[in-house]
């Protein structure tokens, strides 16, 4: 689950994710993802997600099925954000009352409960506004080209594929 | 993983998941929510996800990292799923390549490696174009009121609170 998040930040146009030291696996599968598919992207780890909280410089997004509707806060948090780094806490199943107390934003996708990792994808898609689908990657050994059916894969270096079948299988 | 998804294709819209025979777990869990947090979502099982595929009387909607980036394609699915039951498949890993091939519609929402969470999310997001965030909920013993800060749900029969505190843990 936490390795979802991490490459759901990636894809979807966060600049870094800071994990909890416990998740040693997530970091190591998001940095090879960044190895292999380009940044840049940072993975930090810390042994207190309460400290980054306490610390953090600029707006802070706390998603949460209790919070106010992403539909309305949108534009605020946008507007907040452009100025000011903006952190996205994404929290298990228990989240310290502090973190809802310091969020600038308490804010839900929907107030239903689902998923923490669908919550940052539509966050995240509708505070870049699309932007981030196509962003560009550097650094990238594979790059996906996209195909109606079927998987090709090509090394952006070398221009040529390095996997192009009808059959991704 | 599969709770996940099946929360989030109702949360954000989807009328009904089916779901492998294998995910009890997940079908009791998202049954339980829509006993709580209302409907109508209905919730199916299968022993064969690929007899669906091929018997599918509608548009077929893939989501995958090698397809054709949503940005481009949304709105030709939005215009075929207006008069068609639209099925979106969310495979694991290894997905057949007959699904690839009977799909309508092969899509990436995005061309990097992330989770199948956020790809239905940002997808279902940009089907039903944000109307799915205010929905209304049938039957609910419990009803979220959104907060800036803290937790209030409320009973929606009774509407007296079921729980409002400053502290929601």
């Amino acid at each position: 689950m936490t390795t979802h998040v991490a490459l759901t930040a990636r894809a979807l146009g966060a600049d870094r994710v800071v994990l909890e030291d416990e998740a040693t696996q997530a970091a190591e599968t998001t940095g090879d993802i960044t190895d292999r598919f380009g940044g840049p992207f940072t993975i930090e780890q810390t042994d207190s997600p309460l400290g980054l909280v306490r610390g953090w410089d600029g707006v802070i997004v706390h998603l949460t099925m209790y919070g106010e509707p992403i539909q309305d806060v949108a534009s605020a948090i946008k507007a907040d954000g452009a100025s000011e780094p903006l952190l996205v806490v994404v929290g298990a199943e228990k989240v310290p009352f502090e973190v809802y107390d310091r969020a600038d934003y308490n804010v839900g996708v929907t107030n239903q409960p689902h998923s923490e990792i669908a919550a940052l994808a539509v966050f995240l898609d509708r505070l870049f506004e699309g932007d981030e689908l196509s962003q560009e990657w550097d650094d990238a050994d594979k790059r996906v080209i996209p195909k109606a059916t079927g998987k090709k894969v090509v090394d952006p270096e070398e221009e040529k594929p390095v996997d192009d079948t009808a059959d991704p299988c």
